[in-house]
Protein backbone atom coordinates (compact mmCIF):
# COMPACT_ATOMS: atom_id res chain seq x y z
CA UNK A 1 0.00 0.00 0.00
CA UNK A 2 1.00 3.57 -0.51
CA UNK A 3 2.36 5.60 2.17
CA UNK A 4 1.82 8.83 1.15
CA UNK A 5 3.64 11.05 3.72
CA UNK A 6 2.33 14.87 4.54
CA UNK A 7 5.60 16.69 6.48
CA UNK A 8 3.45 19.25 8.82
CA UNK A 9 4.78 22.02 10.85
CA UNK A 10 2.29 22.96 13.11
CA UNK A 11 3.29 26.26 14.59
CA UNK A 12 3.26 29.67 12.80
CA UNK A 13 2.71 28.08 9.42
CA UNK A 14 2.14 30.56 6.19
CA UNK A 15 3.40 33.12 7.31
CA UNK A 16 3.09 35.53 3.91
CA UNK A 17 -0.41 35.02 4.81
CA UNK A 18 -0.16 37.57 7.82
CA UNK A 19 -1.49 40.24 6.08
CA UNK A 20 -4.83 38.45 6.04
CA UNK A 21 -4.76 36.33 8.71
CA UNK A 22 -3.87 35.97 12.84
CA UNK A 23 -0.80 33.65 13.73
CA UNK A 24 -4.20 31.66 15.24
CA UNK A 25 -5.91 31.39 12.13
CA UNK A 26 -2.98 30.77 10.05
CA UNK A 27 -2.42 27.33 12.38
CA UNK A 28 -5.75 26.18 12.01
CA UNK A 29 -6.21 27.29 8.32
CA UNK A 30 -2.77 25.29 7.63
CA UNK A 31 -4.74 22.48 9.45
CA UNK A 32 -8.06 22.66 7.86
CA UNK A 33 -5.56 22.59 3.63
CA UNK A 34 -3.90 19.65 5.99
CA UNK A 35 -7.54 17.60 5.85
CA UNK A 36 -8.22 18.31 2.49
CA UNK A 37 -5.08 16.77 1.45
CA UNK A 38 -6.05 13.91 3.87
CA UNK A 39 -9.28 13.43 2.62
CA UNK A 40 -7.76 12.86 -0.80
CA UNK A 41 -4.95 10.75 0.08
CA UNK A 42 -7.39 8.14 2.00
CA UNK A 43 -9.59 8.77 -1.07
CA UNK A 44 -6.81 7.39 -3.22
CA UNK A 45 -6.42 4.89 -1.18
CA UNK A 46 -3.14 5.88 0.43
CA UNK A 47 -2.25 4.91 4.00
CA UNK A 48 -1.45 8.56 5.03
CA UNK A 49 0.94 9.13 7.53
CA UNK A 50 1.32 12.84 8.71
CA UNK A 51 5.61 13.39 9.26
CA UNK A 52 5.85 15.82 11.88
CA UNK A 53 8.37 17.38 14.49
CA UNK A 54 6.26 17.07 17.58
CA UNK A 55 3.26 14.69 18.18
CA UNK A 56 -0.01 15.76 17.07
CA UNK A 57 -3.43 14.07 16.29
CA UNK A 58 -4.90 14.51 13.28
CA UNK A 59 -8.09 13.12 11.90
CA UNK A 60 -7.72 10.15 9.05
CA UNK A 61 -3.90 10.41 9.18
CA UNK A 62 -1.24 8.29 11.84
CA UNK A 63 1.46 10.27 12.52
CA UNK A 64 5.20 9.92 12.94
CA UNK A 65 7.37 12.36 14.84
CA UNK A 66 10.64 12.93 13.69
CA UNK A 67 12.48 15.97 15.15
CA UNK A 68 14.49 16.81 12.39
CA UNK A 69 14.42 19.27 9.36
CA UNK A 70 12.37 18.77 6.31
CA UNK A 71 15.08 16.81 4.36
CA UNK A 72 16.61 14.64 6.90
CA UNK A 73 13.07 13.60 8.48
CA UNK A 74 11.79 12.57 4.97
CA UNK A 75 15.23 11.27 3.88
CA UNK A 76 14.75 8.96 7.18
CA UNK A 77 11.89 8.09 6.29
CA UNK A 78 12.31 6.83 2.72
CA UNK A 79 15.38 4.76 3.98
CA UNK A 80 13.27 2.95 6.83
CA UNK A 81 10.50 1.69 4.36
CA UNK A 82 9.88 -0.33 1.78
CA UNK A 83 6.20 0.05 0.44
CA UNK A 84 5.76 2.98 -2.52
CA UNK A 85 6.12 6.26 -1.20
CA UNK A 86 4.09 9.49 -1.86
CA UNK A 87 5.46 13.00 -0.82
CA UNK A 88 3.09 15.33 -0.99
CA UNK A 89 2.29 19.11 0.65
CA UNK A 90 -0.10 20.18 2.92
CA UNK A 91 -0.62 23.18 1.43
CA UNK A 92 -2.18 21.99 -1.84
CA UNK A 93 -5.76 21.63 -0.83
CA UNK A 94 -6.77 21.73 -4.28
CA UNK A 95 -5.00 18.41 -4.51
CA UNK A 96 -7.85 15.69 -6.34
CA UNK A 97 -8.45 11.85 -5.98
CA UNK A 98 -7.73 11.64 -9.47
CA UNK A 99 -4.83 13.73 -9.95
CA UNK A 100 -3.10 11.77 -6.58
CA UNK A 101 -3.98 8.36 -8.51
CA UNK A 102 -2.38 9.50 -11.84
CA UNK A 103 0.79 9.88 -9.76
CA UNK A 104 0.54 6.45 -7.63
CA UNK A 105 -0.14 5.04 -11.36
CA UNK A 106 2.91 6.16 -12.81
CA UNK A 107 5.07 3.49 -14.86
CA UNK A 108 8.45 5.34 -14.16
CA UNK A 109 10.38 5.26 -11.13
CA UNK A 110 9.33 8.51 -10.04
CA UNK A 111 6.83 11.00 -10.43
CA UNK A 112 6.70 14.64 -9.27
CA UNK A 113 4.64 17.70 -9.98
CA UNK A 114 6.78 20.92 -9.98
CA UNK A 115 4.78 23.85 -7.67
CA UNK A 116 5.03 27.63 -9.18
CA UNK A 117 8.46 28.60 -9.26
CA UNK A 118 10.72 25.58 -9.22
CA UNK A 119 9.46 23.74 -5.97
CA UNK A 120 8.26 20.56 -5.70
CA UNK A 121 4.70 19.83 -4.61
CA UNK A 122 4.28 15.86 -4.58
CA UNK A 123 6.97 13.16 -5.41
CA UNK A 124 6.31 9.87 -5.42
CA UNK A 125 8.62 6.78 -5.36
CA UNK A 126 8.33 3.65 -6.41
CA UNK A 127 10.84 2.24 -4.25
CA UNK A 128 12.17 4.48 -1.41
CA UNK A 129 15.13 2.98 -1.07
CA UNK A 130 16.55 4.55 -4.20
CA UNK A 131 15.66 7.99 -3.88
CA UNK A 132 16.50 11.06 -1.58
CA UNK A 133 14.70 14.14 -1.46
CA UNK A 134 16.92 17.85 -1.54
CA UNK A 135 14.09 20.03 -0.74
CA UNK A 136 14.24 24.33 -0.59
CA UNK A 137 15.11 26.21 -3.83
CA UNK A 138 14.49 24.87 -7.33
CA UNK A 139 13.96 21.70 -5.82
CA UNK A 140 11.91 20.50 -9.28
CA UNK A 141 14.95 20.62 -11.18
CA UNK A 142 17.36 19.14 -8.50
CA UNK A 143 14.40 16.56 -8.01
CA UNK A 144 15.27 15.66 -11.70
CA UNK A 145 19.19 16.03 -11.34
CA UNK A 146 18.93 12.98 -8.50
CA UNK A 147 17.09 10.92 -10.91
CA UNK A 148 19.34 11.36 -13.80
CA UNK A 149 22.09 10.52 -10.99
CA UNK A 150 20.22 8.06 -9.82
CA UNK A 151 19.19 6.38 -13.42
CA UNK A 152 15.95 6.35 -12.34
CA UNK A 153 12.92 7.20 -14.58
CA UNK A 154 10.75 9.90 -13.90
CA UNK A 155 7.07 11.73 -15.01
CA UNK A 156 6.53 14.76 -14.75
CA UNK A 157 2.54 15.03 -13.60
CA UNK A 158 1.02 17.93 -15.70
CA UNK A 159 -1.87 19.37 -13.01
CA UNK A 160 -2.88 22.63 -12.18
CA UNK A 161 -4.01 21.52 -9.20
CA UNK A 162 -1.64 19.73 -7.36
CA UNK A 163 0.94 22.82 -8.45
CA UNK A 164 -1.22 24.87 -6.89
CA UNK A 165 0.00 26.40 -3.61
CA UNK A 166 -1.34 28.10 -1.14
CA UNK A 167 1.29 30.40 -0.15
CA UNK A 168 0.00 34.15 -0.12
CA UNK A 169 -2.93 36.26 -0.33
CA UNK A 170 -3.64 35.81 -4.02
CA UNK A 171 -3.15 32.50 -4.18
CA UNK A 172 -6.66 32.37 -2.00
CA UNK A 173 -8.32 33.21 -5.02
CA UNK A 174 -7.82 29.48 -6.22
CA UNK A 175 -9.67 27.88 -3.21
CA UNK A 176 -12.61 30.48 -3.69
CA UNK A 177 -12.15 29.73 -7.08
CA UNK A 178 -12.01 25.64 -7.25
CA UNK A 179 -12.43 24.12 -4.11
CA UNK A 180 -15.59 22.92 -1.52
CA UNK A 181 -13.20 21.58 0.95
CA UNK A 182 -12.70 22.38 4.62
CA UNK A 183 -10.05 25.51 3.32
CA UNK A 184 -12.68 27.00 1.63
CA UNK A 185 -15.54 26.61 4.52
CA UNK A 186 -12.44 28.37 6.99
CA UNK A 187 -11.80 31.44 5.03
CA UNK A 188 -15.51 32.15 4.45
CA UNK A 189 -16.66 31.94 7.86
CA UNK A 190 -13.78 34.59 8.82
CA UNK A 191 -15.94 36.71 6.15
CA UNK A 192 -12.94 36.18 3.54
CA UNK A 193 -14.74 36.43 0.16
CA UNK A 194 -13.51 36.55 -3.40
CA UNK A 195 -14.09 39.87 -5.02
CA UNK A 196 -13.69 41.07 -8.51
CA UNK A 197 -12.61 44.81 -8.91
CA UNK A 198 -11.21 46.57 -12.23
CA UNK A 199 -11.15 43.19 -13.97
CA UNK A 200 -9.05 41.44 -11.53
CA UNK A 201 -9.77 38.75 -8.94
CA UNK A 202 -8.82 39.41 -5.49
CA UNK A 203 -9.54 38.57 -2.42
CA UNK A 204 -10.59 40.88 0.76
CA UNK A 205 -12.09 39.91 4.28
CA UNK A 206 -15.39 41.82 5.37
CA UNK A 207 -14.45 43.23 9.06
CA UNK A 208 -17.21 44.54 11.09
CA UNK A 209 -17.55 48.40 11.38
CA UNK A 210 -17.43 49.01 15.10
CA UNK A 211 -20.20 51.21 16.79
CA UNK A 212 -19.64 54.04 18.86
CA UNK B 1 -10.81 19.68 -37.88
CA UNK B 2 -10.52 21.36 -35.68
CA UNK B 3 -10.00 25.51 -35.27
CA UNK B 4 -7.73 26.40 -33.05
CA UNK B 5 -8.06 30.34 -32.81
CA UNK B 6 -5.41 32.22 -31.40
CA UNK B 7 -6.18 35.87 -30.69
CA UNK B 8 -3.31 38.25 -30.48
CA UNK B 9 -2.97 41.75 -30.50
CA UNK B 10 0.87 42.77 -32.21
CA UNK B 11 1.52 46.47 -30.53
CA UNK B 12 2.59 46.85 -27.33
CA UNK B 13 1.81 43.46 -25.70
CA UNK B 14 2.90 42.28 -22.52
CA UNK B 15 2.89 45.65 -20.12
CA UNK B 16 3.51 44.16 -17.20
CA UNK B 17 6.85 42.72 -18.19
CA UNK B 18 8.27 46.60 -18.97
CA UNK B 19 10.34 46.12 -16.35
CA UNK B 20 12.45 43.43 -17.64
CA UNK B 21 11.70 44.03 -21.72
CA UNK B 22 11.83 47.23 -23.85
CA UNK B 23 8.28 47.81 -25.81
CA UNK B 24 10.10 46.26 -28.70
CA UNK B 25 11.29 43.06 -27.10
CA UNK B 26 8.21 42.84 -25.56
CA UNK B 27 6.43 42.68 -29.25
CA UNK B 28 9.10 40.33 -30.62
CA UNK B 29 8.43 38.17 -27.17
CA UNK B 30 4.98 37.92 -27.52
CA UNK B 31 5.74 36.62 -31.29
CA UNK B 32 8.14 34.15 -30.36
CA UNK B 33 5.86 32.75 -27.39
CA UNK B 34 2.74 32.74 -29.97
CA UNK B 35 5.41 30.83 -32.44
CA UNK B 36 5.48 28.18 -29.31
CA UNK B 37 1.28 27.91 -29.07
CA UNK B 38 1.23 27.65 -33.15
CA UNK B 39 3.75 25.07 -33.16
CA UNK B 40 1.57 23.27 -30.79
CA UNK B 41 -1.76 23.83 -32.24
CA UNK B 42 -0.18 22.57 -35.52
CA UNK B 43 1.45 19.63 -34.01
CA UNK B 44 -2.23 18.26 -32.69
CA UNK B 45 -3.36 18.43 -36.14
CA UNK B 46 -5.40 21.93 -35.68
CA UNK B 47 -6.01 24.49 -38.28
CA UNK B 48 -4.42 27.21 -36.59
CA UNK B 49 -5.92 30.46 -37.18
CA UNK B 50 -5.04 33.98 -35.97
CA UNK B 51 -7.62 36.12 -34.77
CA UNK B 52 -6.27 39.90 -35.29
CA UNK B 53 -7.12 43.22 -35.36
CA UNK B 54 -4.77 44.17 -38.61
CA UNK B 55 -3.35 41.76 -40.96
CA UNK B 56 -0.06 40.34 -40.24
CA UNK B 57 1.87 37.43 -40.84
CA UNK B 58 3.10 34.17 -39.21
CA UNK B 59 4.36 31.03 -40.32
CA UNK B 60 2.45 28.29 -39.52
CA UNK B 61 -0.80 30.06 -39.37
CA UNK B 62 -3.76 31.94 -41.20
CA UNK B 63 -4.53 35.19 -40.14
CA UNK B 64 -8.17 36.47 -40.19
CA UNK B 65 -8.79 40.10 -39.40
CA UNK B 66 -11.64 41.45 -37.30
CA UNK B 67 -11.07 45.29 -35.99
CA UNK B 68 -13.09 44.38 -32.75
CA UNK B 69 -12.68 43.80 -29.38
CA UNK B 70 -11.72 40.31 -27.78
CA UNK B 71 -14.92 38.89 -26.93
CA UNK B 72 -16.89 40.44 -30.06
CA UNK B 73 -14.03 38.96 -32.87
CA UNK B 74 -14.01 36.28 -30.72
CA UNK B 75 -18.06 35.40 -31.30
CA UNK B 76 -18.26 36.59 -34.55
CA UNK B 77 -15.87 34.21 -35.35
CA UNK B 78 -17.78 31.02 -33.24
CA UNK B 79 -21.13 32.56 -35.13
CA UNK B 80 -19.63 32.11 -38.82
CA UNK B 81 -17.95 28.70 -38.22
CA UNK B 82 -20.01 25.43 -37.87
CA UNK B 83 -15.95 23.53 -36.83
CA UNK B 84 -15.10 22.92 -33.63
CA UNK B 85 -12.78 25.70 -32.30
CA UNK B 86 -10.54 25.65 -29.61
CA UNK B 87 -9.41 29.18 -28.48
CA UNK B 88 -6.38 29.28 -27.12
CA UNK B 89 -4.32 32.73 -25.34
CA UNK B 90 -0.62 33.26 -27.21
CA UNK B 91 0.75 33.63 -23.82
CA UNK B 92 0.55 30.09 -22.53
CA UNK B 93 4.28 28.76 -24.30
CA UNK B 94 4.38 25.54 -22.04
CA UNK B 95 1.37 23.98 -23.95
CA UNK B 96 2.17 20.53 -25.23
CA UNK B 97 0.75 18.22 -28.21
CA UNK B 98 -0.47 16.15 -25.30
CA UNK B 99 -2.22 19.05 -23.22
CA UNK B 100 -4.25 20.13 -26.29
CA UNK B 101 -5.39 16.75 -28.15
CA UNK B 102 -7.12 16.24 -24.43
CA UNK B 103 -9.06 19.40 -24.89
CA UNK B 104 -10.19 18.45 -28.05
CA UNK B 105 -11.06 15.22 -27.63
CA UNK B 106 -13.60 15.96 -24.74
CA UNK B 107 -16.34 13.69 -24.05
CA UNK B 108 -18.25 17.32 -23.22
CA UNK B 109 -19.49 20.07 -25.26
CA UNK B 110 -17.07 22.20 -23.88
CA UNK B 111 -13.43 22.27 -22.33
CA UNK B 112 -12.36 24.69 -20.35
CA UNK B 113 -8.48 25.98 -18.58
CA UNK B 114 -8.72 27.79 -16.39
CA UNK B 115 -5.71 30.57 -16.16
CA UNK B 116 -4.77 31.81 -12.07
CA UNK B 117 -6.44 34.24 -10.72
CA UNK B 118 -9.78 33.03 -12.29
CA UNK B 119 -9.04 34.15 -16.24
CA UNK B 120 -9.67 31.18 -18.75
CA UNK B 121 -6.56 30.36 -21.10
CA UNK B 122 -8.40 27.70 -23.40
CA UNK B 123 -11.68 26.83 -24.46
CA UNK B 124 -12.79 24.27 -26.86
CA UNK B 125 -16.40 24.74 -28.22
CA UNK B 126 -17.77 21.75 -29.97
CA UNK B 127 -20.31 23.45 -31.26
CA UNK B 128 -19.58 27.24 -32.37
CA UNK B 129 -22.64 28.48 -32.51
CA UNK B 130 -24.07 27.19 -29.72
CA UNK B 131 -21.63 29.20 -27.20
CA UNK B 132 -20.36 32.61 -26.59
CA UNK B 133 -17.41 33.70 -24.90
CA UNK B 134 -17.19 36.10 -22.22
CA UNK B 135 -13.19 37.39 -21.46
CA UNK B 136 -12.02 39.19 -18.76
CA UNK B 137 -12.59 39.26 -14.97
CA UNK B 138 -13.01 36.23 -13.35
CA UNK B 139 -13.70 34.73 -16.90
CA UNK B 140 -13.45 31.26 -16.15
CA UNK B 141 -16.87 31.28 -13.91
CA UNK B 142 -18.53 32.96 -16.62
CA UNK B 143 -17.91 30.47 -18.93
CA UNK B 144 -19.24 27.47 -16.80
CA UNK B 145 -21.87 29.97 -16.07
CA UNK B 146 -22.53 30.21 -19.56
CA UNK B 147 -22.49 26.32 -20.14
CA UNK B 148 -25.03 26.13 -17.61
CA UNK B 149 -27.16 28.47 -18.79
CA UNK B 150 -27.35 26.75 -22.16
CA UNK B 151 -27.40 23.35 -21.18
CA UNK B 152 -23.87 22.45 -22.30
CA UNK B 153 -22.03 19.85 -20.16
CA UNK B 154 -18.41 20.88 -19.36
CA UNK B 155 -15.22 19.31 -18.75
CA UNK B 156 -12.64 21.62 -16.68
CA UNK B 157 -8.99 20.24 -18.06
CA UNK B 158 -6.54 20.20 -15.07
CA UNK B 159 -3.02 21.33 -16.96
CA UNK B 160 -0.44 23.08 -14.83
CA UNK B 161 1.37 24.11 -18.58
CA UNK B 162 -2.14 24.88 -20.01
CA UNK B 163 -2.77 27.25 -16.72
CA UNK B 164 0.59 28.96 -16.62
CA UNK B 165 -0.15 32.29 -18.71
CA UNK B 166 3.02 34.18 -18.43
CA UNK B 167 2.04 38.30 -17.58
CA UNK B 168 4.70 39.03 -15.11
CA UNK B 169 8.59 38.93 -14.88
CA UNK B 170 7.99 36.13 -11.94
CA UNK B 171 6.50 34.30 -14.56
CA UNK B 172 9.17 33.89 -16.41
CA UNK B 173 10.63 31.44 -14.38
CA UNK B 174 8.45 28.89 -15.89
CA UNK B 175 9.65 29.41 -19.05
CA UNK B 176 13.09 28.95 -18.31
CA UNK B 177 11.90 25.32 -15.91
CA UNK B 178 9.65 24.00 -18.30
CA UNK B 179 9.78 24.76 -22.25
CA UNK B 180 12.50 24.32 -25.05
CA UNK B 181 10.98 26.70 -27.34
CA UNK B 182 11.10 29.66 -28.67
CA UNK B 183 10.33 31.69 -26.11
CA UNK B 184 13.03 30.76 -23.87
CA UNK B 185 15.95 30.91 -26.68
CA UNK B 186 14.93 34.99 -27.33
CA UNK B 187 14.61 35.27 -23.37
CA UNK B 188 18.12 33.59 -23.13
CA UNK B 189 19.68 35.73 -26.17
CA UNK B 190 18.51 38.93 -24.32
CA UNK B 191 21.08 37.65 -21.55
CA UNK B 192 17.85 36.87 -18.74
CA UNK B 193 18.88 34.25 -16.61
CA UNK B 194 17.17 32.26 -14.16
CA UNK B 195 18.99 32.60 -10.75
CA UNK B 196 18.11 30.73 -7.79
CA UNK B 197 18.80 33.49 -4.50
CA UNK B 198 17.76 32.69 -1.09
CA UNK B 199 16.13 29.55 -1.79
CA UNK B 200 13.70 31.47 -4.12
CA UNK B 201 13.77 31.17 -7.74
CA UNK B 202 13.84 34.60 -9.87
CA UNK B 203 15.03 35.41 -13.27
CA UNK B 204 17.51 38.57 -13.75
CA UNK B 205 18.72 40.52 -16.81
CA UNK B 206 22.90 40.35 -17.08
CA UNK B 207 23.73 44.01 -18.27
CA UNK B 208 27.12 44.89 -19.83
CA UNK B 209 28.78 47.20 -17.54
CA UNK B 210 29.90 50.37 -19.61
CA UNK B 211 33.39 51.11 -19.60
CA UNK B 212 34.27 54.68 -18.71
Amino acid sequence: MVHAVIPFRPTNPKTRLSCILSQEEREKFALRMLSDVISTTNSACCRTVLLCTENISVEGAETVVKPLGLNEALNEYLAENDDSVLIIMSDIPLATRDSVIEMVKTGSDIAVVPGRGGGTNAIFVKNPKSFHVDFYGASFLDHLNICRDSGLTVEIVDSFRLSTDIDEKDDLVEIFLHSKGESRGFLENLGIKMSVEKGRVGVHRHTHKETP
